[in-house]
C-alpha cells in the first residue's frame, strides 16, 4: 500500500449517505480549523476551545450561502484522529452534503480515503491496529453478539495480554542474544526452562484463541446454515416459517427453488444466515445441474446442515442416511453439524401429534426405535431428529433452540476472549509454528542464535496483530473494507 | 390535529438510516439532559457547558456498554428547538442505532413524531411557520434551484415584507373600529384614500407572490415535461439521450412503453421531470388504452410538452398540428409550452446535416418554407420545432436550452421572493379576495364596520404564512410531512 499523503487535510461524509434531518461532514488534518474558517461564517472556529459547537453558515466563494449548521470542533490531539478536526453537521440533504464537500475540495481538502480518519488515529497511536480492526467491525455488527464481540475488541480485548506475554518473551529474546556476545564463553543468561515454561504458557493462551476463532467468526458473520433436501420435501416452506414470512416462492411443483436464497435468522442475539438450496437429484435440466451444484458448494461452507426429510412422502430413515453420506463424504462438514428436519409430520399417520408437540426431550424417536438394527450406520442420533410441521409453523422455536445448540455449543458466554479476525487468526497460527520451533529448538540443545531467530519471529507474527510490527503492507487491505468517512 | 405532548422529552434517529461511519440521536425536550446523565458515562452532562462535547459511553441499565459516543449538550432556549437538547453521535451501525434509541426509550423518552423538533422549534418561537415548511423544503432539495428558493425562505423569505404590510393594515384596521365606537358621529379617523392606496399597494405585492408560484413550484417540485408522439417516434430513444443512459427499454417494436416512466434531468440547477409515455394512437388492447389514457393525464399535469415527430416516418407537419391540436384541446396546456422535436433528421434525405448542426437560430425552418399557406392554423413557430437524432444524440444539449427557456423563460434569477408553497399560495389567493372585497366596500361606501371585517379577513389570511393566525389545524398536515428526527 502506498499510504495517502497524511499531510493533507481530508474531507467526508460521515453520516449514512441519503437523506435524513441532519448529515455530518467531517474534515480533518493539520489545517482542517484554518480550512473550516474559510467557509464558515460565524464565530472564527480557530479562537474557539476544543470540543465546542457553534451555529453558523456555510458560504461558498461568491459568497451564496450554503446552509446553517453546526460546526463543532476538536483540536488535535484530543480527537478521534488525534489531528484538528472540524464536524459540520448540516441539514441533511444529499444535494447540500454534496455541496459542502465540494467547496471544501475547492478549499484545499482532499476526499478522505475509505477508513482513511481511522488509518490516521493507528498511525497517531489513538488506537492500535486490532482496535481499529475493531471499529470496522462494530459499525457492521447486526446482531448482539457481533456488537458485543467487536466492542470487546474495541476496547482492548486481547491486546494488552498479547502485550504481557510479547513483553517477558522479548526479555527472554534479549538475554539469549546477550549471550551471543559472549561468543565462545558458553554461557547462559536465560534460562532454558523458565523459557520453555514461558513459551508453553504462551502456546496455550494461543491456543484458546486460536480454538475460539470458529466461534467468533460465527458471531461476527453469522452462523452459516445451509437447508439442503430432496426436491418438495419444503425447504422453501420452512424458509418462510423460520422468517416467518413469503421470502422464498413456495409451490407444489419440485424444483421452484433454482438459485440459492440467502437470508439471516436471529436467534437469541445470534445470526444465522439460511441459506435455501435447490433440491438435490438427477438434475432434469441445465439450470438445475448448475443449482444442484451450488448446493454442495454451500454445504462446504456451513457450519450446519439441515437436512429437510418428507416424513409424509415415502421416504424412509435409511433413504435420509443415504443422502447424508452422499453430502457429507464430499465435504467438511461432519455429522455432529447436522440436524434432520422432519417435515409434514401434521400429514403422517404413523405420528400422533402429542408426541410432535412434546419433543423438547424425546427419549427415543419413533422412526429410530422401528427401524430394524444395524441401520443407523452413519452414527444419527434421535436429539438430531427434529420433527415439524413448515407449513403450520408447528415446532418452529424448538427447531430454532436446537439450531442455536448446534451452531453455539450450548449457552453462549462471551467471557474470555474471541477472536473474530481472519488475519488475527492467521498471525496467531504463525507465531504458535514459530513458538514450535523455538520449542524444537530448546529440547535439541540448538545454539542460542537459533533460538534467538525462533523467538524473534514469534514476536513478530504476535506483533502484526496489534500493529506494532511489519503491518505497512496491510494497511491497504484492512483499511479499505472501511467505510468512507471513517 | 391533537398535538403531541410538548412535556415529553422525545428521540430519534437524526441522520439518515442505514450504515455510516456515524450516526447522530437527538434527544429534546426539559428532562434531556438529566435523560443523558442516565445513559451516559462520563462527565455528569448537566454540569457541562451548553454546546460542549464530551467523550464517553452509553450504558444499558445492567452496565452493558452499548457503544463509545460524543454527546453534545445545547441548552435551551439555545437550541434547535429551544428547548434542552443532546445529540448522540455513536458508531453508524443500525444495531447501535436501534439499542441506543431503545434505551432511551426505557429510560422515559419517547419515539419523536416526524417534524416534531422542528414543531417545537416554531411552538417555542424559533422560527415561523413558514420558516419551519422551509426546513422541510431544504431536506428534500435536489437541485440548485430548490436548493436556493429553500434556503431563501428558512432565512426569512417574504415574512418580513407580509410582517410589514399586516402591522400597516392592522393600524387601519384599528382606526376603523375606533370610528365604530363613536356609533352614530359619523366620523372618520381612516382616511379612505390612504386606505384603498394601502390595499392596492398589499394587493400589487401579492400578484406579483402569486405569479412567482408557477415558477417557485417548479423550481421545488422539478418541470414537469412530458414526452408525447405517435407510436415509435423515438419517444424512449429521446429519453435515454437526455438523460444519457439506458433507462427506458427500447426496441423497434410499436408500443414498447406501456407504463409511464419519470427521471430527473438537471438542467442548468434546474430540476425537469421528464416523463415518458406510450405511443398516441388507436389502442390496439386494453393495456395500451389505459397507456394512452395516461398520457393525456399527463399533459394536462405538465409544464412542458414535448412531442416527438418522426421525420423519416412519412408524417407531415399538417399531422403534426392535428395531434397537437387534438392534444392541447383537451389540457390547460397551451401551445407556447409545446416543443415539436422533429426526430430521425439523419435519416431524411431532404434534410442536410449542415442545416441539423446549425439550428441555433434559423431563419425559416425549411418544413414551414415548404408547406401551402395557412397550414399552420395554430400558429407554431420555427422557434418551437428543434431538429434532433436522439439515436446519435445530435443536438440533444440544444434541445436542453430550449427546454430550459420554455421551462424558466429565460435566464433565472431567483432575485425577488418567490412562493413555492400551495399552502402560501393558496393563503395569498384567499387574502387577495379579501382584500378585493375591501377594495370593493370602500368604492361603494358601505359602512366601516364591514370594511373592518373585510380587512380582518385579509390579515388573517396573511396571518396563516406565518402562523401567527388560526394554524392549529394546519400542523399536523405541514408537520407530518417531515422525517422522523427533524
Amino acid at each position: 500500500m502506498t499510504l495517502p499523503n497524511l499531510s493533507d487535510t481530508i474531507v467526508a461524509l460521515s453520516s449514512p449517505p441519503g437523506l435524513g434531518a441532519i448529515a455530518v461532514i467531517r474534515l480533518s488534518g493539520l489545517s482542517a480549523i484554518e480550512l473550516a474558517d474559510r467557509i464558515f461564517k460565524g464565530k472564527k472556529c480557530s479562537e474557539q476551545a476544543s470540543h465546542t459547537a457553534h451555529l453558523g453558515r456555510i458560504e461558498a466563494e461568491d459568497g451564496r450561502m450554503i446552509d446553517e449548521v453546526l460546526a463543532t470542533i476538536f483540536k488535535g490531539p484530543h480527537s478521534y484522529t488525534g489531528e484538528n478536526t472540524v464536524e459540520i453537521s448540516c441539514h441533511g440533504s444529499p444535494y447540500i452534503q454534496q455541496e459542502i464537500i465540494q467547496l471544501c475540495l475547492r478549499t484545499g481538502a482532499r476526499l478522505a480515503q475509505p477508513g482513511e480518519f481511522t488509518l490516521r488515529a493507528f498511525l497517531n497511536g489513538k488506537m492500535d491496529l486490532s482496535q481499529a480492526e475493531a471499529v470496522a467491525d462494530l459499525i457492521a455488527s447486526q446482531s448482539e453478539a457481533a456488537h458485543s464481540v467487536a466492542l470487546r475488541q474495541l476496547r482492548g480485548g486481547f491486546k494488552n495480554e498479547i502485550a504481557r506475554l510479547r513483553a517477558e518473551l522479548i526479555s527472554f529474546a534479549s538475554l539469549v542474544e546477550l549471550e551471543l556476545d559472549f561468543g565462545e564463553e558458553d554461557v547462559e543468561f536465560a534460562d532454558r526452562a523458565d523459557l520453555k515454561n514461558l513459551v508453553l504458557q504462551i502456546k496455550a493462551y494461543i491456543h484458546t484463541l486460536l480454538q475460539s476463532f470458529q466461534l467468533g467468526n460465527a458471531l461476527k458473520t453469522g452462523v452459516a446454515t445451509v437447508i439442503a433436501g430432496r426436491p418438495n420435501a419444503g425447504k422453501s416452506t420452512l424458509l418462510n416459517a423460520l422468517l416467518n414470512e413469503e421470502r422464498a416462492i413456495v409451490s407444489d411443483i419440485a424444483g421452484t427453488t433454482r438459485d440459492t436464497i440467502e437470508e439471516t435468522l436471529n436467534i437469541k442475539g445470534v445470526q444465522f444466515r439460511l441459506i435455501d438450496t435447490a433440491g438435490i437429484r438427477e438434475a432434469r435440466d441445465q439450470i438445475e445441474a448448475i443449482g444442484v451444484r451450488k448446493t454442495m458448494e454451500q454445504i462446504e461452507l456451513a457450519s450446519i446442515l439441515v437436512y429437510v426429510w418428507d416424513v409424509a412422502g415415502g421416504m424412509t430413515l435409511r433413504d435420509v442416511h443415504e443422502d447424508l453420506e452422499k453430502l457429507l463424504a464430499t465435504t467438511a462438514l461432519s455429522l455432529s453439524q447436522t440436524l434432520v428436519v422432519c417435515n409434514k409430520m401434521d400429514r403422517n399417520p404413523h405420528f400422533d401429534t402429542a408426541w410432535l408437540l412434546n419433543t423438547a426431550a424425546p427419549d427415543v424417536h419413533p422412526y429410530l426405535q422401528n427401524e430394524p438394527p444395524g441401520f443407523n450406520s452413519i452414527g444419527l442420533v434421535s436429539g438430531q431428529l427434529v420433527p415439524i410441521s413448515a407449513k403450520n409453523a408447528q415446532n418452529i422455536e424448538f427447531l430454532k433452540d436446537k439450531l442455536y445448540e448446534t451452531g453455539i455449543g450450548g449457552d453462549l458466554k462471551i467471557e474470555g476472549t474471541v477472536v473474530t479476525n481472519a488475519r488475527h487468526h492467521d498471525a496467531l497460527r504463525r507465531a504458535d509454528a514459530a513458538l514450535a520451533d523455538v520449542l524444537h529448538g530448546l529440547d535439541s540443545n540448538v545454539t542460542g542464535d537459533f533460538v534467538a531467530q525462533d523467538i524473534r519471529r514469534s514476536l513478530a507474527y504476535l506483533g502484526e496483530i496489534t500493529g506494532e510490527i511489519g503491518v505497512e503492507d496491510l494497511l491497504g487491505e484492512i483499511f479499505g473494507k472501511f467505510c468512507i468517512g471513517k
